[in-house]
């Protein structure tokens, strides 16, 4: 299954759905992955999926960790009730990923990866745009400052394309002179399915892998290579075009009785997808306004959780 | 044919791709079309469908009138070369198209459909910001403008979504206040074929028909509704998912020898995109850059053609 | 003092700075001029001046009509409080000024006047993303909207420079073929005094004069012309860098003992001033970020007062 | 003469504008300072200031080094000869203040300082915007690069107030990683002249002091700091608000022979533009077009200087 997947050259970003795709129609269980789904109110569910060991870690593709999908219904309807139980979950789920507390001194570092002129790669850098940032008023104006608020910055580094530098570089360098004592990474996500664009967060512990995002990072962000503990959350905004065909073309054998065949399939798309080098997105038309919601979301929920006690509306205040 | 492209509420914008479906493999003539294909330098080609009666009207499903279709390489790839033979080739095919010389002191009015929001529906938007705006120095400072410039305005009316507007609504108010010689529309249009993403651009003398174009237009802007004549030029900016999974579908019956079925395949499809109202487009990741290159093109390709004799250059310093 | 003012072509937008031009430091009285001051929660103050006859008007310098100014801290402060008053006080003084119950069912179009390229002329257009827009669902989706929404709509026509059409151009055909039972126009303003940049908004029955507000409408936009009543609300975004020179050289006159000279102060500021011509605005480093405070607060108290008895949280959700 | 502009917390970032000040009506010989004008075509002038000793440095206020200013009728004009010799000009002083050859496998990394959400603090931003990238292919397609185009990256790191982070502490990390020959730092300016906003460019080989540039770097960003020569490069975007009050002030008294007064005419102006912390710009109207022109045409001067021998029009494609 894997296989195919890799012909096509595209990424599973999603722990949820490689692990949909291991464990298929016959749903066995995989030894070295333990998974716990959590229903929270207004339709939004936590699923955490842990994988333990090597084995566990070979079957689904990805390092071993743990990792959080927070599934909700389409952002875009705008519910507010909905905004709420998002952020809840995701300062809920953040709490496991860390795993320690951090004492109100020690600074935070968040970096939005991706493209800025991309609309589906641009959620990064737009989280950064809504999210607090406060360690310059720690040196500069520390009455401006909430009781207890830690120091925070961030950055977009931007992407190899249009910087000519990768993001590892940039990001090293950053770590290295304010030493953060925890980076949060987001980025852009493609997924499987078109449903979860805009209504699925991922978050996990083990940082970014070569090659995932749309952003296509080249060097691992991780706290191996970093230092420093790293959390990297993500949210779909494409599904490669290459992948729906192939499940238009699969559900079409399915349903007219035609014998599906994989490399017969991949073979037939690569035709048809193959101009500009195969990179076709699939995105909704409403991609611009599901961004946004999203990034500001996203930018709440992970400032609630890094700055325990203090209201939404404080923390507005302080976004850029 | 046209059955399962209205089943998948699909529209077929372009007349080339229209005739392409109807006279399939087998490509016979259509009686009442008639069709010349002219090949410029730099790979650059015209090709010239002309609907001459009813019976071609309703085999193409176009309307009486000329389709001029101006193919080129990847504009993506930025060539000079290639940019000013398209300009070219449009001022060319305007002459054909518009069949009267204007006199120097008629009005143009540019019109630019499209959501400035949307990426790929903000063609007609940006072509506004790059054609020359020279209708205002007529009355308050005419010794600003090279001898022989037309008086032109323009303007991007927004889309129904986001104004409550009618396209139209706005477009006949302002014609009957500026009573323009000539209206060009500008607008983004999806195509059957993701090869003709930013390389190819139509333009034709029957105005836009109700449901064309992204924006999806509610009321025909055509010389009989607005009383002045009326060039539409479009150029493709997406590929709807579900023409591509059809594809996908088709081929791969082809190469494995199974049975394809319309009605199943449509099926099949539709469970897959049914997801954002099925209004799935899909756009190569450089769309950003294509629109930006294509919008400027096509400003220069329409500023060429109605401000004869007067150079590029010149023309460029009066882009708003 | 009008000479002086007329002398640097500088239009005087708030007639709460008309009016304490005219009384001056001596405070008296002018005929047919009548005002009030209500002092609200959070320092907010409405400050109403009513022009009755031709006497007050000559006076003032502007048409007979209400002029409301809304009065507050600096809005960059961003406190959710004094945003709130400030919405209270908007859609109190426009049940004043409109004088007159709307049914449910009549329209109202809004205007955004203004440039969106040039930050401090872009608050009307902003003014018009952040209303909800609801005359499409009427059509099209009534099912979508909340009980007793009425239709409106909303353009930003952008400025004479850019599309070479006169505002009011454009805005006659669209109320000619929409035939609203209100206009509600916003725009930029300029002022006399740096402190009334995002603190201060006006509104006026007597809609818009020819040369007020920075884009320089040339035709007015009133009742008169249009055949609808018009509100003109507006926001001071800059002030004249004539006005603050002026306002220097009369202050070191007065705090040095010597004699303040209107004509020369004038040509001594001419030259300096004179490049660029003279088209210099003053405007604090933040410009940005209070005309997108700005923009949400005016689009939040116009919302509240057409839609009576709809919440700010589901009038959000059809802003565009 | 400083005090003045001192107790204002007013920086004179033009060498040139210093000299000026220093040497007032008198015109005075600096010691330690050396002068030359170079008048080029289409009205072009380099004005180059060599300090070369600590005493000039110390009267002009500014370190050892060499302070090229080139001057231009304004931009804004748009005349494409205007342009090609500002590029010509900024390519001839590039040589001399980078005094050496880099060889063809050199990198240099391109930096643009201040605030892109700022619109006269977005030069350097745009800068790198419009700058040819090309590192990236070194490693990872050669094959799209022109013969001969060494490796260039570049960043914008944003603000201290939008990231939290000082400029130095971001480039000092990709400093060390990318190990570049040569670093060339694009970054708005404060005029004390109206009319050089958008028609002077300053070049330096001195690096960035704390507290120039309208982003207000905290931190030196000179070869001494990062090892690497440093290539300062600035176009003035803005005039302070007081500087224009001030200088309206002094005229009027020598016109009206009344007593200039420093102190008194700097207590009356306070007064008037305390508001907003005093931080109150005075840009025209036009900025955001005079911005976006000044930007294209220094990475213009830039992009030649730095990769001889390539056309103008191979260099745009490599643009970002």
């Amino acid at each position: 299954m894997q296989e195919i997947i890799k012909t096509f050259d595209l990424r599973v970003d999603l722990a949820v759905e490689a692990r949909d795709i291991v464990r298929g129609v016959a749903d066995i269980e995989i030894e070295g992955v333990v998974e716990t789904i959590e229903e929270m109110d207004n339709n939004v569910k936590i699923h955490t999926i842990t994988i333990n060991n090597q084995n566990g870690a070979q079957k689904i593709g990805k390092p071993i960790g743990t990792y959080v999908t927070i599934q909700s219904p389409p952002l875009k309807i705008n519910d507010p009730y909905v905004k709420e139980e998002i952020i809840k979950a995701m300062a809920k789920s953040m709490k496991v990923l860390v795993g320690q507390d951090l004492s109100p001194d020690q600074t935070v570092l968040l970096v939005g990866l991706g493209n800025w002129r991309a609309t589906p790669d641009s959620l990064g850098p737009k989280f950064i745009e809504y999210s607090p940032i406060t360690r310059h008023y720690h040196q500069y104006a520390p009455q401006a400052l909430v009781e207890g608020m830690r120091p925070t910055c961030g950055i977009a580094p931007g992407v190899l394309g249009i910087t000519g530098l990768e993001t590892f570089e940039v990001i090293k360098g950053i770590v290295d002179s304010v030493q953060p004592a925890l980076l949060i990474v987001v980025d852009a996500l493609a997924a499987q399915n078109v449903e979860r664009i805009g209504t699925t967060i991922q978050m996990s512990n083990t940082g970014i892998q070569p090659g995932s995002g749309i952003g296509n990072a080249r060097h691992a962000i991780t706290q191996e290579d970093l230092g420093v503990p790293v959390i990297a959350i993500g949210c779909p905004t494409i599904v490669n075009a290459a992948v729906i065909a192939d499940q238009a073309v699969r559900k079409f054998c399915l349903d007219s009785g035609a014998m599906y065949d994989e490399i017969r399939s991949r073979n037939s798309i690569q035709e048809i997808v193959s101009f500009y080098g195969g990179s076709l997105g699939v995105t909704p038309k409403e991609i611009d306004e599901i961004i946004e919601n999203t990034a500001r979301i996203m930018a709440m929920g992970v400032a609630v959780s890094i700055f325990p006690g203090i209201s939404e509306e404080q923390l507005e205040l302080y976004a850029t």
